[in-house]
């Protein structure tokens, strides 16, 4: 039922969309998903799988027909096996992120999947969105991080791919095909995904860089100079830092703000396995040659665990704090190829200000994996209904400038609903043509989660 | 033309297989592997993909019937660009895999993928098969260090997949697909990988470990103790130790051999960024307390660079000139949970010397991904024809201990013509059923490869 009565199963977390469907179906195993699978497909009709309802593309909300069936994996929520000389943990879809990485935890282990929503979304959802988060620098994607995957298909067939093999070329790649598909060509009911060394030794700093070139040039240098043990690098713009310094001054910033003056905040984590006076020195290393170099004017780095969350804290919190107070804004996350950064930004900006005079632009993110979080907010002074006759030609502007630098318009949140119907606009048609007869070959009747990823 | 003047093209390169071919095409471009395979394409007829022919499952060579084209990709050559601040190198699939690591070299990065084979392979045969390797436990397979690819389809059209982004969700993972699908589903014709920094320490050691479940808790060990540091960790059974001894003495071992004595050798390898002496101070911690907990007898750490290579080279070469000099063996390339290696070798071991009399059992390996090398060498005083009477038993044995353990009877060099037949007993019959789907979604005609991977 839709209206403002819909249960929460019909909404999405961000109330963007609301949908109607003829029951939330909650079965407790693979075996009754299987089976619910095998009833619908019979009477053809359409599915929506759903994990913790957090996705930020609509995929998990059904459409406004009525004729869908919620599927929700929450109930499938067990771990099934964690096995430390393999280094992986097996666990059922509907199993919280953050209950898997405690699971972990408590064997002295890292799941490395890290994100804001981890107390409520699930991992099949994660899997399914192949989700991103803030260690993709060292350790990948959720798709990175998968072993195996258990599938029930779109006739209800079950299919065991619980692999924890980390070498396996018996066929077609069918997992990564699954891994971000968004519940349209099977429901994922179970995973084995990979384990690691929790890190003895953390260290993160916030540096004040000269410039987008230089945030770039100090990329670079990081990734030379710490390798592996390079975790984080988070970039923020002059512009946002300011915002939090007016809006959200209780996120107390430890440089003062300008967003006159060039200058970007790096956030940079490093994690190893050494000896802490080694991770130390090798920071105070990259630092100072930095200094010298002039790229970096002035860094600080923490000292104790909680000054490590409270940098954390700006940068997860603080932030988007902010821009609440600020109001409303368009929101962009897109990716990279990492040398195409610094001219992404300028010309990006510089466009934008031509074209809407006034209009601030807020830059973000993990450029570390070429992942900007782009916000573009209206000018001051001018209300929510600007957004009424600028948003789509804001947009435009900005999904344009990704796609001319070979960007992707979406990074991490994925498809579903939001973009089925524009991402013709930035792909190539045999590309769409070729994902259209993927999934003619495995859901025919075109039942699991229409018109998500493909629009109809 | 078959018989011996065959050309090189239509044999593989251990010669068990040959073929006919109607005749072998070399385009120089993907605009020409494109006209080729639309004209091949109107008149049905088979096209059969070859890089560097170095494959080890027939997967290159054509059929008896002369009725398919072989496509050579070795014209394609080019290196078409490197980005330093992306990290990426985008290049023809016709590279050979050395000239692609020396071209990375050149600019001071990191192409990590490393084949004994490195000097005929091409990264399009490396791609087709996702080549393993030496460098997978930090690095990954050949598929973890692609970000984008370039395919010829099925009827001739150009997919330009290659994106040089490290998150990416808009769509279906169609690179993954081709990757590792053995020229059945598309023609790779270019590709983008990953670069990484050149490691500033390599430190090597081989270690005396008692019994093998020894050596699988020196690897938890070694994982904790060196993180994402540890890029080698090899094993070599007794046996193959000792064979070593007596037939290839000139490659000199560090410790004297006695395969009566449940005594393994692990090669270590890490690689840092940081200085030296911590690097070593590091090895020598982990390898102290190893010693101290009985888990190690002796250990050598390698003190120049000669010394190191002396030590690969027993591993990579000095194992296979030893078999060589024995007779031919039944070799499996397996590959197991890394928690089942223990009772895999044990049962196995027992079980072919109760089946087998005297049958002798070679082991080693990049256990550290959980991929073994299982060797069985006739007994002494047997002749060749030993194996007429044996191989299908010694072999079903092998392959039914690793798939009652949920291994993989093909964990790096790819099913091909070699394992297209025996799929079925070690795969689910669902997923060779969906494998058949994507095979028709893709090629409808089965123009690609046919035989190769899913049998006819
Ligand atoms: C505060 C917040 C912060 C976030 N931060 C990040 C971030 O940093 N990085 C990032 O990548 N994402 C982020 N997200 C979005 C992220 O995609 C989701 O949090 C999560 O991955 C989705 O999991 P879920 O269980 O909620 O899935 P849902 O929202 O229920 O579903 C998402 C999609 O997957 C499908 N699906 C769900 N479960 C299954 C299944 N078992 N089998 C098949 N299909 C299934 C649904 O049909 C839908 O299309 C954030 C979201 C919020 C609210
Ligand atoms: C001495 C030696 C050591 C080896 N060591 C290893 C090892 O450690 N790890 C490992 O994984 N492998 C190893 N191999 C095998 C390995 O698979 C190959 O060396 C290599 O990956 C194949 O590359 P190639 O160019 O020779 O491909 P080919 O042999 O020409 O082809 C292999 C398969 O890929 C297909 N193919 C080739 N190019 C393309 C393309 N561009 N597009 C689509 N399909 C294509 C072919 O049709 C065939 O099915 C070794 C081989 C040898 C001889």
């Amino acid at each position: 039922m839709p209206g403002d009565a819909a249960p929460a199963a019909l909404v999405d977390m961000l109330q963007q969309y609301r949908g109607r469907a003829r029951a939330v179906v909650r079965p407790g195993s693979t075996a009754e998903v299987a089976a619910v699978v095998r009833l619908l497909h019979r009477h053809r009709v359409p599915i929506v799988p759903q994990g913790g309802n957090t996705g930020l593309a609509g995929g998990a909300t059904p459409d406004a027909s009525g004729e869908a069936v919620v599927l929700s994996l929450a109930r499938l929520d067990r771990i099934r096996a964690i096995d430390l000389d393999n280094d992986t943990l097996t666990l059922e879809a509907g199993v919280l992120l953050d209950a898997a990485r405690e699971a972990a935890q408590r064997e002295g282990r890292l799941f490395p999947l890290s994100l804001p929503s981890g107390g409520s979304c699930t991992v099949g959802g994660n899997l399914a969105t192949n989700a991103g988060g803030t260690q993709v620098l060292r350790f990948g994607n959720t798709r990175a991080l998968t072993l195996g995957i258990e599938v029930v298909t779109a006739e209800g067939e079950v299919w065991d791919g619980l692999r924890g093999l980390r070498k396996d070329n018996a066929g077609y790649d069918l997992r990564d095909l699954y891994i971000g598909s968004e519940g349209t060509l099977g429901i994922i009911t179970a995973a084995t995904l990979k384990l690691f060394p929790l890190p003895a030794v953390l260290q993160t700093a916030i540096l004040r860089v000269r410039g987008i070139a230089g945030v770039i040039a100090l990329l670079r240098r990081a990734r030379q100079g710490f390798g592996a043990s390079l975790t984080g690098f988070e970039i923020m713009s002059p512009t946002i830092w300011q915002l939090v310094a007016t809006h959200a001054p209780e996120y107390r910033l430890p440089f003062p703000a300008d967003e006159h003056d060039d200058v970007w905040h790096v956030l940079i984590e490093t994690a190893d396995e050494g000896r802490e006076a080694e991770a130390r020195d090798r920071l105070a290393e990259v630092i100072v040659a930095a200094v010298d170099d002039g790229l970096v004017d002035d860094a600080v780095v923490a000292e104790s665990l909680a000054q490590r969350q409270a940098f954390w804290r700006i940068r997860e919190h603080g932030l988007g704090e902010a821009q609440r107070r600020d109001g409303w804004n368009a929101k962009h996350d897109v990716s990279l190829p990492i040398s195409r950064i610094p001219d992404f930004v300028a010309e990006t900006g510089a466009a934008l200000a031509a074209a809407f005079p006034g209009i601030r632009l807020f830059v973000h993110g993990h450029a570390g994996d070429g992942n900007l979080h782009v916000h573009v907010a209206r000018p001051l002074g001018t209300g929510p209904e600007y957004w009424q006759t600028h948003e789509t030609a804001v947009r435009a502007l900005v999904q344009r400038a990704v796609a001319e630098r070979g960007g992707s318009i979406c990074a991490e949140h994925g498809v579903g609903q939001l973009k089925a119907g524009v991402l013709h606009e930035y792909k190539p048609a045999l590309e769409l043509a070729l994902m259209r007869r993927i999934k003619a070959a495995l859901d025919p009747h075109g039942l699991l989660n229409p018109g998500k990823v493909l629009a109809r």
